[in-house]
Parts: structure tokens; sequence; C-alpha cells
């Protein structure tokens, strides 16, 4: 038996245990969006660095800001060093009556079609993932002695807040935190047959835009039919921002957004990804994007437009005759490729100021500008991953684009220079955020069995 | 001397008393919003039926669900009937501190511009304007014994919060209210020196429409780009309403719309009535209406269509990468001539549904439906009233539209088949519910004068 299969063997025989450890993990009610919940979020950093000392790293739990981060540093050791991310904290419980279990007592179930499930707050997000790749370095330590390769760890405990103190951290840590390269374990498989590795993230330019006409509101039966309204300039600049075709007219916005490589559209044109499936589960039917794309392309690898909140005049109960002074809205662009998310927010506060009306004025409001992500196609461990994937599952991994944007990918490429492989094991009927979460057990165990593969073809 | 100038006369010499009387009217805090003036309202009407009393009319303090009305009859008499409506009722006063004297403590201030004015809350807004005819009407009992023809007059509690229990009333005594014309004293003139009749009231259509796409609220980073957003949906419609020459493109919208008669329009077109004079004052330069018509056109005599409100999606501070379900917005018709309230609500409702994607429903809440309301141009008595109020004031006498509605107008027409004339001597810088309220002295004369004779007109 060679080293991989032994590890794989002590994996497969020490499940049982290795799920009373993540159970020991989950019954901790590490909830980062609630105060009261401080001491719990506080004692899950301290059962994490316990358990990753006993491994042989170098772990403590250090203060942030906020909810504090577990830094766990492996001893020397040979080949490329990896900085793994995760996060211990979980999602709020309620509505608690929607449980059919208290969520903070974790419990097996088995599903109707026979998937056996591990159902708790964070069965799934995160400490479910974070657990398969700890369980893999179990195995790897316990069979060889030591670690395949350096390895750091990052465990954060505010993610579900808006991880706002992980940036200042990272670049106070930089030293430390260094690697080859980041994996993290956050994100899910394509079906629960499929593996898969998110290797783009769309960027995120978020711009507030105010319009403002009468310098006070008016009376619609005095004014109505000659003072402009400003909720009227908002609707027809927002309505004018997509075409009939779906596409975004702001000129120069979809320069820097790159096709896909053709055996990558391949892929995805195979895939059994239709609006049925993905759209049917929200009570939809008709994708509303470009009308070119492929759905897949139109969440993933194309940037979009959305008007994601809007507001003016009177919007309580009943009515008022109202012309307002102000109306405003909030607008997202969810970005790909190379688009530079400066010149996306300057067109379109240039597309909004070019429509406005004599009599309007237009301030607008940053939120966020975040470049997008994207793994190049062609690196080393990205392949090598990929086969480790392949060969624990039995199926070809896929390699997807997420729509989402993660901050602390750019964060690791902005500040440490390092490119992200973002491998998990979630499944879309997972439930995260909402009551009853679970994780398969199949995704816990094989998740486990599949980091034990990725660092064996990392270390090689 | 004949007899309509002996009356004239009476009112100037009688000028100092009957402003005691309105100063005594004013001192009552008759707010008819805050429960708190509950008794001050119904003193304001005992006085006011004391009053009446003292000149001849068999008047009473009559309830209503809320504040009750006042009601008087004069006795007998020869000549057409009128019924004359006003509120004692008044605004609250807040904010307090702008006022540069107390509310309630009526006292003659003098303009830069050398006019004399009378400030307190009601000085115009309905009280000043009330005692106007009721002075006019004791003149006459002064001079001649008895009132010109016979007159009753109805002088309400709840203007000022809504006139929900005005109509009942009306229904309910609908055989002593009954006149052949009814007299309202609530409106303004066009200018100091020049006095107006309004002779029409635009209509008002009052929807709600709320339009849903996926059953839930979406991650824009997971969904955006294929999910339908219903915001995006409804600024498509609303801006699709108007046409870029500012006319309302909703199918027979315009059926029934009446053009002005030529001399009317004429009048207008010679009017002073400029961009800079009525939008300047609310920071506005250029009309938003339909461009082929007169500015006065578009506020008056034109349909309009305005967006009072619009709420979707993220609203609060900062940002949330949100796909809301549902976006919804308030839209009001003001309508005219002929126009059918009906019809103008479902054709809307169809505009609305035939531009609806698959994937989007929309409900509508109705709000408001009232036609418009305008006098015949050649009837008797508005010539008659036009022809008293040019001999006053030495200036013709313009005939205008407000682009207001006023319930009431409809009511006197709905239940009792009478039209209504709107005389009244407010100027715009009355600063109607503001602090600071006034009512220029000359407007009170004067007005008292034009009453006296337009019911001298009427008899003849």
């Amino acid at each position: 038996m060679n080293t991989l299969d032994a590890v794989l063997d002590r994996i497969d025989h020490d499940l049982d245990a290795s799920l009373e450890r993540l159970f020991a993990l989950l019954r901790i009610k590490s909830i980062s969006t609630d105060p009261a919940y401080q001491e719990q979020c506080r004692a899950a950093a301290k059962v994490l660095a316990q358990d990753l000392s006993s491994l042989g790293f170098d772990a403590g739990v250090r203060p942030t800001a906020g909810h504090p981060a577990v830094l766990a540093k492996s001893g020397s050791g040979s080949g490329p060093s990896v900085l793994f991310y995760g996060h211990y904290d979980v999602q709020p419980v309620d509505p608690l009556e929607l449980w059919k279990s208290p969520p903070f007592e974790p419990r097996i179930d088995t599903l109707s079609d026979g998937r056996r499930v591990i159902v708790a707050r964070g069965a799934c997000d995160d400490k479910g993932q974070v657990m398969t790749f700890i369980e893999a370095c179990r195995a790897w330590k316990a069979v060889t002695g030591s670690l395949p390769l350096p390895i750091t760890m990052l465990i954060e405990g505010e993610e579900e807040c808006g991880s706002k103190n992980l940036g200042p951290f990272v670049e106070a840590n930089k030293k430390e935190l260094r690697a080859d390269i980041a994996l993290v374990c956050d994100t899910g498989m394509w079906d629960p047959k499929t593996p898969a590795i998110t290797t783009s993230l769309r960027g995120l330019v978020y711009d507030e835009v105010k319009i403002t006409a009468a310098d006070r509101d008016l009376h619609s039966g005095l004014f109505g039919g000659a003072a402009q309204n400003p909720i009227r300039v908002l609707c027809k600049i927002l309505a004018a921002i997509h075409d009939e075709r779906g596409k975004i007219t702001i000129p120069g916005f979809y320069d820097g957004a790159k096709e896909l490589p053709p055996q990558v559209r391949a892929q995805w044109a195979a895939l059994d990804f239709t609006p049925e499936n993905f759209l049917g589960q929200v009570g939809l039917a008709v994708p509303a994007g470009e009308k070119d794309r492929l759905l897949i392309e139109q969440i993933s690898s194309r940037p979009a437009c959305d008007i994601n909140g809007i507001n003016g005049g009177y919007t309580g109960e009943g009515s008022k005759t109202v012309i307002p002074s102000q109306a405003s809205a909030k607008i997202s662009f969810r970005l790909v490729g190379g688009q530079d998310p400066d010149k996306i927010r300057d067109g379109f506060r240039a597309f909004v100021r070019s429509r406005l009306p004599t009599d309007c004025t237009a301030e607008f409001i940053s939120h966020a500008g975040a470049p997008a992500i994207s793994l190049d196609w062609g690196m080393a461990k990205l392949a090598a991953a990929q086969r480790a994937l392949t060969q624990e599952w039995g199926r070809e991994a896929l390699l997807i684009g997420s729509g989402a944007s993660i901050p602390i990918v750019a964060d690791f490429k902005r500040l440490l220079g390092m490119d992200t492989l973002l491998i998990g094991f979630g499944l879309d009927d997972d439930r995260i955020h909402s009551p009853n979460e679970k994780y398969d057990l199949t995704s816990f165990h094989k998740g486990t069995r599949s980091w034990a593969r990725i660092l064996a073809t990392f270390a090689a």
C-alpha cells in the first residue's frame, strides 16, 4: 500500500471519530452577528487552535478588532506551501421554529433518496467544510508522522458578518500568511456526484445615485404636468441601461470582458444546467440576461447589472399626491475578466449625467469596487487539483465560475500576490443560512479524501 | 345711493369691527387633526352658529362622526338660492419656533412692499375667506334688513384632515343643502390685483402597482444576469408612460380631454405665467409636460401622470446585493374634461400587463378615482360673478383651471346636481399650512365687497 492509499484508508477507518470531532465543533453556538454569542465564538476558535496544536501546528487564537481568528502554521517541510482559509462562525438560526431538531445539537439524518446527512447550523457553512481539510491533515499526520507540505491555516470568525477585520488582519500578518497558493473550502460541487473547482469570481461595482429636481416636495395637483419628477427621470435612465437583447448599453461597458476558452464553453454547453433546474427553484422560468449567452454564462462568466434598491416619494400605506424632490437607486455591476471597476463606475455615472434633463442633478455614492478574479486556466496546480478530485469522485472535475464576489480572494491576490483554488463539497440543497442546514456525509467523507489526494498531488 | 352702494359703504365703515370678529374666530385653536383640540373645534363651530343666528339664519352645530359641521339656512326669500361652503378647522402650527408671533394671537403686520396683512393660523385658510362671505351677508342685513336671496351655509370642521365625514353628511342632508348653485371660498386670486374664478378642477385616478418576479429575494451574485429583476421591469414600464414629447402613451388616455375654448386659450396665452414665475419659486426652470402646450395648460387643463412613490429592494444605508422579489410604485393621473376614471385605470393596468415579461406578475390597488369637474363656460351665473369681480377689482376677472382635485365639488355635483363657483381671495404668498400664515387686508376687505356685489348680481 502506497502512502496515499494508507492515508485514505486511515480516513475511512477514522470516519466515526472524525464525525465526533465535527459534532463537538457544531455544538458551539458561534453566531458572529449577535454580540450575545461573543464567548461562544472565542470558544470555537480555542477548540480549533487546540486541535491544530495537537496536529503539530504552531496554532493560536489571534485577536482582531472583532471576533478572533485562528492562525496556525505547520513546522518546516519541503514542497510548495499552501494557505488554507475557512471560517468558524455561523449564521443566526432564526426562525428557530422551522428547525426539525435543535440547530446546535448535530445529528445524522437520512433523506428520502437515501443520502445520509449531518444536520446542524454550520454543518456545511463552514465548519463541516473546514473539518474536511483538518481531517485530511490529521490522517496524513497519523500515517506519516508529518504533513506532506508546509501548511498555514487561517480560520476567521467574522465571515458571516462581513469579514470587515480580515483585510487589516491579512495586511498585518503578510509574512506569516504568504504561501505558494491559497485553498478555500467554502464553495460547492456541481452536483452530488460531480466535483468542481471555482476558477473565477465576478468583481463588483456598487453605486448609489440620487436625483434631485425641485428644491422641495411638490403637490402633484398644483405642479403635476409641469414639474420635473425625479422618479420618472430615474426610471427613464435605469430603463435605458439594458437593451431589448439584455445587453448593457453603457459605452465601453464590455471592455475587458473576455470570451471563454472554447474547451470550457464546450464543457459548459454540455452541462444539464437548465432554466428549469436553476431558475425553477425560485419560481422563475426564463433567463433574463443576454439572449445570445448560455444561462451558465449569464450568471458566471458574463458581466451583469442589477438595480438592488429604488426609493422615492411616498411609499407608506395609502396615497399621497406628492412630486418628490428626490429619488434614488442602488445599482450594482458584476464584473468579469479585465473589466476595470473605476472605468465601469465612471461610465455609469457619465451615462446617468448624459441623460439628465435640465432642472435635475445627480449625486453618487460609491459602495464597492473590486475587480473580477480568474485563475489562469493553464495553471499547473489547478490541473493537479482537478486530477485529484477526478480520481476521488470518478467523474471529471468541472472548472466553474461563480457569479458572486468573495473579497478574501481578492485580498489574497492584492496583498499577498497569491492565487486561490476554491474547492468545496457543498450542495445546492444544503440550506446554508436557512433552517435545517445539512452537509452530506458523502461530502464530508469524500471531501476529506479529496483534500488528502490534493495535498499528495501538490507534494509530488 | 342705490342699495348695493349702501351695502359697500357699510362694509367700508364696518371694517374695524369685522376684523375684530375675524380675530375672535382666529383665536380659537380649531386644529382638526389633533384630538387634543376637539373642544376648540366645537367652540369655533358654536361661535359661527351664534353669529349666523344673529344675522337671522336658522343655524345649528350639527354632529358628524367627527368634528361637527355648522349648517345655517336663511329665512325664505326670492331669487335663486345659493349654498356657501367653507371650513372652520385649521392646520397644525408646527414648527412653532418659525412663527414670528403666536399663531393664535392674530395681528396686523405690514410687508416690505407696503401691503397690510392679517397674520395668524387660519387667517386665509379658511377662516378669513369664510368671514368675507359672512361679513357681506351682515352688511346686506344691516342695510336692507334681510339677505338679497336665500342662502344656506355649510361650514365643516374636517377639511384639513380629509373631510371624510362630509360626503355622508351631504348625503344625509340633501334636502336642506340643495340650492341653485354652490359657492366655495377656499381658492385664490390670479395675483394681488387680479381676481379669478376657478372653473375647472382636475380629476384623479391613483393606482398602486406591485410587480413580483422570483418567489423570494435572491443574491445578485448568484442570480444576477439571469433572474428577472422586478425593479428593472417596473422602471421599463414606468419609463414608457411618457414619450419624448411629454405625451402619455397609454392607448386611449386622452379620450374625453377637451380643447380649451379659443377665447380662454387666448386669455391664458396673454398671461404673464412664465416658467420663471411659477417653476422658479421651487428651483425649476423648464416645464416638463407636453411640449406643445402652454405651461398653464400643463398644470390645469391638460391631464398628467406622476409617479408619486416607488419602492423596491434594499433602501437602507450602505449596500446589499439583493435582487428583490417585488417592486412597487404609486402612480396618479390628473384628469380633465370627460376623461373616464374607470377607463383610465383600466388602460393603465392593461398598459402594465402588456409589458410584463414572462415570470412577472402585477397586482394593483386602487386608491382614488374621481372625474374632472368643469363648469359650462357659457353659464349665466359664471358670467354674472365674473362681472361683479371685475367691477370690484377694476380688472377683468380671469377664469382659471386648478390642477388640484377638491372632492366636495364632485360631491355637490354627484349628490345634489349642483355646479360650484370657486371664488377666493388667497394669494400665492399666503403661506397656508406653513408658519406665519397671512391674509392680505385687501383680500379681506375687497373680498367682502366682492361677495356683496356677487349676491346683488345673482339677486338682480
